[in-house]
This record gives structure tokens, sequence and C-alpha cells, in this order.
């Protein structure tokens, strides 16, 4: 105890002279360079962003030693996407990984998070980190469970230095947030024991750590030792994404006691994280039906005091396997509404097998979509402009002028040429019947 | 004139002996084969539905000359899905027409509305009408507007006899509904013209009425003749589907004077068709963001005294061209918890080209899933029981179970066939990182 107690003093005392956290800065109304980008990547006033930061109501993901361009999630920014990427044990290959982070980017994904489990799990982070223009997440306690089984351990052998270890390397490194599964208790896995869920754990970290709490039968690590996972956030300016690992995993399991108390926790985390000037955003569910994304997205903000949310989906059905990168449209453009403000894609994969970078592709785009359905009916100036330029377009019949506007152009594009209109204005879908045509010239005839 | 009352007369002596509309029947609480058989597909008692089709709430889609499943639409129903085929005078293959409509019925189309414009147009609705196992709509205005062009004519030449001639071919080929643009009248007309709108009318049949009013200076023929819409509808029980042509075709246009202006006078025209015992349906946008839909889903509920609502899409943004599949399926689940009773798909083809087969498949698929998402938040136990049952399965690992429930095994067992993963029970998403399979596992050794 003395060595640590000693250790913190030393610890402390560095951190005088180390620069400040991005939430630091803000505190004391400086304008640092991220806030000051970020400001104008949302056409948003500085102080405005300032206040909204101190709050902890907008993070900025950058962790201080990635050279990346910095992103800010949260209250008044436009939403954002993430794509998960990464390896697994029964499926790696680095060029592949590239690939999906390359396509993600491509078709405007945000964040990435790199997932990888298997051997080749750091190559894959380090070129990951390597060659993302936008901010890297991960999951620490995966390179740890690995790392375990490497060496012929179990979870339930991790000690919470064999985490933070990881933890600081990974920041070392550049991650620029990380996913921590510190608010899923033994109280929470005493109620997933007493039963009563379809399907009680989905979350990877998650099962780690319930099987960790069981067999040692002692509390979370992450949970009891969270001044030291906020020393090192604090250290190299990670956000943390306080992990839902008790998400529902099904419709039928949504918004019941493990999850809503897993997210009383994570709302008494992000409180401090906050007073250690730590940024911190909250995960979310999941499977939850349409009728209940309002009361999750409102228990968050209001459990969590505005925390940005960064929810998974949600997926309003269960049944859509091959198809949830849609079903997940469905839930993100409502949970963006209602105020969500990072989404984590869902592919077409999604419950089936690792994605493809084509999945991938397809995942990105249907968030996308979501999100600006969700900044649209929020009333956001620059949603409403692109519609309203796409519509001009389109009542001109101007094919190449629609195309600047639409989500992605080259499939478009691409539709658009298989038609073989004989007229340049009009397609097959109405040919000659088309209304437009007919409208505008009866109109033209008027004037 | 004097020609006219004389045939009404007749008309009305032989209508005596004519066998009475599903509406009829439902007023004088007879039992009728559809009802019987609309009320077991529904699982819903034959009294409660008899009452619902009196009061209009509910309309069973069959032309009494059509053999063909009746199918029940509106409050209190599972919402149904619809698709467009046909051709356009651009693109005519009446094979391929066929297989869209194999394509539709395949992947869960509850109606199909064949929309062909072209000289095969009457070619493809009979074998459509012979093929059909579910019940087919058409727009007769389109064959009206075609015969016209054929005659060196021009859609302003339209009499009222000429729409009259083609509606009641069709009727008896057996067409079970029928869009009719009876509720665009001159003043909406007036509206548009003093300008306001970014797109004016994005509806053919809608856009083909403005055109005649415009050129004859006189009111919409089919609401000056909509009794005699409503003899033929009568004589062969054909539904009546008032169509919407000043749908909105942006989100900026969306809710505004002259689409509600239209929506009044159909919920007038509604009430005109139930005095006179055929049933009705609501056409309905169309474009609209996000945060109006709730309020056009109330508004044809409350104008159109619950008449069913029959809504395209809606598409919550403009941008989507390509994707608008996934568009259309976030506003359709969205309008489906809000009441929308049936939803016509959309599929990536919309705004770009007349859809192929594959196109079909996707808008189907997309459309289901909004429909599936929006019974189970409306609480119906039938969508209930299949995500628990799929849930069920998916705890249990078992993936033939889970293919039985999910929404299209086809493409869901070919993505699992990819993953490769070693073990039978997991994929390839997380190995034998699987929290499922890790939790399973630990809750068995506590048992």
């Amino acid at each position: 105890m003395m060595g640590y107690k000693l250790l913190k003093i030393i610890f402390y005392g560095l951190k005088l002279k180390t620069p400040m956290t991005i939430k630091s800065k803000a505190l004391k109304n400086i304008v640092s360079e991220e806030i000051k980008f970020v400001a104008e990547q949302e056409n948003i006033d500085v102080n405005e962003l300032i206040e909204k930061i101190k709050s902890g109501k907008v993070v900025i993901l950058k962790n201080k030693y990635h050279d990346v361009k910095p992103v800010g999630v949260g209250e008044g920014l436009k939403i954002k996407v993430n794509a998960n990427i990464g390896s697994s044990p029964e499926h790696m290959d680095i060029d592949e990984e590239i690939e999906k982070l390359k396509m993600a980017v491509k078709y405007g994904a945000d964040t990435v998070m790199d997932l990888s489990l298997g051997h080749l799990l750091k190559k894959i982070r380090k070129k990951v980190l390597e060659l993302s223009p936008v901010p890297v997440g991960t999951v620490p306690i995966y390179e740890v469970g690995f790392m375990l089984s490497v060496r012929k351990k179990r979870i339930e052998d991790m000690e919470i230095d064999d985490f933070l270890k990881v933890m600081e390397e990974q920041a070392r490194e550049g991650v620029d947030f990380m996913t921590i599964h510190a608010g899923l208790t033994l109280k929470a896995w005493e109620y997933i024991k007493k039963g009563g869920r379809v399907i009680d754990i989905v979350s990877r970290g998650g099962s780690m750590l319930a099987v960790w709490m069981e067999k040692r039968k002692e509390e979370n690590p992450l949970y009891t030792h969270f001044d030291k996972i906020l020393e090192i956030a604090h250290e190299y300016d990670i956000t943390l994404s306080l992990g839902d690992g008790m998400r529902p995993g099904s419709v039928v399991d949504a918004t019941d006691k493990p999850q809503i108390h897993e997210l009383v926790i994570l709302g008494e985390l992000a409180e401090r994280a906050w007073k250690a000037e730590v940024q911190v955003m909250i995960e979310g569910p999941g499977h939850v039906p349409l009728n209940e994304i309002f009361t999750n997205i409102q228990l968050e903000k209001k459990l969590c005091k505005g925390a940005p949310f960064y929810v998974l989906g949600p997926l309003p059905t269960d049944i859509a396997a091959g198809y949830d990168h849609i079903a997940g449209a469905v839930g993100a453009a409502l949970a963006g509404y209602y105020g969500a403000d990072l989404i984590c894609y869902i592919t077409p994969a999604e419950h089936l097998r690792l994605p493809t970078p084509e999945d991938v592709k397809e995942g990105v785009i249907a968030a996308k979509i979501a999100g600006h359905i969700a900044d649209l009916a929020k009333g956001r100036k620059e949603a409403f402009e692109r519609n309203y330029k796409l519509s001009k377009a389109r009542k001109k019949l101007d094919w190449e002028e629609q195309f600047k506007y639409v989500i992605e152009p080259e499939k478009a594009r691409k539709y658009r040429e298989e038609s073989e209109a004989k007229n340049k204005d009009i397609c097959t879908m109405c040919g000659d019947y088309c209304a437009v045509k007919a409208i505008n010239e009866i109109l033209k005839d008027i004037e």
C-alpha cells in the first residue's frame, strides 16, 4: 500500500508538468487546438463548445499522442457514426482489416473501433492507428483476455495490473477512446443469475467480467480500481466509453433491471471521471423495441447527466439477421432524433459472422442515413440544406447535380446509367409520364 | 342526360339482384367467406372484425371476380406490405414483370400493384391477375393516359367515360383495389400554382389530373364524377385507394397546404364511399421528415375517420437514392407504429430507374422488417413470439432453429456458411470469445 501511495505522489507530481486534458483546458477556458478545430467543423461558437465540454455534454476524441483530426461527440453536434473493425481468432488478415478501415472512412465513418482478437491483434492495431484519419477506439480487456489465453491462463487469472498494463500500452500507442466495462457489478450479475433474461449476456467484455466475478467471488476489478483507470485516461487524454456489459441481446430483455442497474452505476462513474478531468461517453443498447427507445435515451441523459450516448443500433427487432443494418438504421434514426450522439453501425453480417469490407460499406451507409435522418428531424441547418439542394436539382431533373448530395453517388450513378432512358432528363421509372417533367412544362406555359 | 338517368335506374334495378359488397355484408352482420377467412388469418374475433369493416377502419381487399385470398388492412390487423411492379414505356418485358411478382410474393408482399405503362400493359395486367396469389391493385388513369397517347391524343382530351370504361374493364378483369386521384381539386392546384413548393407534383396520376384541370379550366373529373366511380367499385367490390396526388416529393414540402387540403377532401370522399357501401383506403406521403410522421398519421386518422392509411414510405430524407429502401424502412416503421396500416415498399431503385427483380426483393424485405418492428412495438402477440423464439434459439446457439424465425433465411444461412467457424456452435464474430457461450457454460456450472 505504501508503494502505491508513493507512486501516486510521484504521479501527481509529474502530472503538474504534463499537459492538461482537453477537459482540463475547457475547465480553464483555454481554447485549445482541438476545441478550435471542432468548433469550426461543427459550425458552433467556441465558448458554447467549451461550456458543453465543461458540463460533460460534449467530448472531443483525441489521444494526445495520436496524430489524428479530433472529433466532437455530444449535444448540439452532428450525430457521428462509428464502424467496428478487427479480426477474430477465427479469421485474421491484416490487409483485410486495413481494407475495412479504408472502406469505413470512405463512406463516412467518423470513428473506428479496432476490436481485434487473435495473435495479430497488436499488429493490426498499430497499422490501424497509423493509417486511420479518424479517432480509433479499442476494448482493452479483449487484449488482456487474449494474452492470458496465450499464457495458458483464464480470464479469472486476470489481476488489475494485467489490465492497466495493456490499457497503458494501448494508450501510449495512441488509442483515442476505450470501452471500459466498469459498471457491470456483482449486484447486476446477481440479477442475471436469478434468471429472467432470454439471453443473459451478449457483451464480450461483459461476459469476461461476469466470469471473473463468478470465479473470484470479488467485485468487478475495473469498478474497484476505476481511479487507476482514470489516471491512465488522464495521462494520455483518452475518452472513456463506459461499456454496457448488461446490454440486452433480445428485445424481450430490453430496459430490464440488470440493464438499468448498470446504467445507474455508469452515471456515477461518469461523475467520477469528470472530477478527474477525464472525458466520458456512455455506451447503450443493443436490442430495444421501437416503443422503448425514447425511454432508453431519456434515462441515459438523466442518469448520466447529459454525457454523450453511444448506442449500438439499437436493434428494434431480433429477426433481421442478414439485414440487421436496416433494422439498426430504424433504431438509430429514432435514437438519434431523441438525443443519441454516436451511432455504432451494424452490418448485414451482425449475428452471423465477421463483416467483410463490403459489409462494412453497407453498415456505414445505413448508419449515415440514420444519422442524417435524425439530424434533419432535429432541425440541423446543414442537413436541411442538403435535402433542399437535392430536391431543387430533382425538380430540374439535373442528375449530376443530384449526385452531389446523395448519400453515396457511385450506386446512384450506376442505377441511373442502367436505366437506359431515351431522354436524358427522365428515368425509366415513369418514362415520358414523368410527373415532374409534365408539371414543369405546364407551369412554364402559365408563366 | 335522360339516357344516363335511364341507365342509372336500370343499373340500380339490376343492383338489387347483384351480390352485395363485403362492406354491405358487414353492415348486415353477414359473416361472409372473406370476413371469416380474414378473421382466422388475423386471429381476431369475427364480430370485432365486422364492426371494424362497418366503421370503415378495416377493408378486405378482394374483387368479387378475382380468385385470390382476401387480405385485410386496417386497425388492429397486422401491418401489410405492398410491392409496386409493372413496366414503363421505356422498359417492357412480361417475363421480367412476372419474375418481380414472384419475387415480391416469395419475400412476403401482402398485395401487389401493377403500375404498367406502355403497349404491353394489358397483357402484363392479365398475366399478373392470373398468377398473383395476393390481391392486385392498379391506377386506372395510367391506362387511360396511355390509350389516349396511342390515339395521338393528350390527357386533357380525356372525358369521364374514357376513364370509367377503363376502370370497368380493369374491374371486370379482377383488379382488387384501385388508386383514384379524386381529391386533387382545382383549389389544391391553385395552391401549387401560387408557388412555394420545391417540387410541385411528384404523383404520376396527380400530374395528369393537374394538366387536365389546367388545360380544361374545369374541376377534376374524378372528383365531379365520383358517384360513377363508386358505382363501378360497388358493382365489382373494388376497394378504392384514394390517391394523394399532392403528396410531397421533398421533405421540405411535407405537411403543407396543398397536401393537407387534399387530405381533407379525401376524408369527405371516404364518407361518400362508405355511404355507397364501398370500401376505401387513403394514400399518404411520400417525403416526410421523421419529426412530422406522427402528425401525418394522426391527421389522416382524424380527418378520414379511421380509414386505413396506405403510406408510400414515408421517406424521412431525400438524399438516400440507391438506398431509399433503408430510408423508407425508417419512415415506415415509425408510421406503422403510429398507425399506418399498409406500407408501400420502396426499392433501392427509387428515384433512379424501374426496379429489377432483385430490387423488388430488397424493397419487400426492408418493408417487411419495418412492418414487423412496428407490429412488435404495438405489442402484437405473434410479433413478440417470433422475437422470443428466435432469441431462445440464439441463446442455445442453435443456428437452424434461428433460421426458422429470421426475416429471410437464405441470406442468413449463406452468411453463416461463409463464417467458417471451427466450432459448430459459435461464429467468426467472436470465435471462442463468444459471450453467450461463456455465460451459458458458467451458468451451467452454477446449477
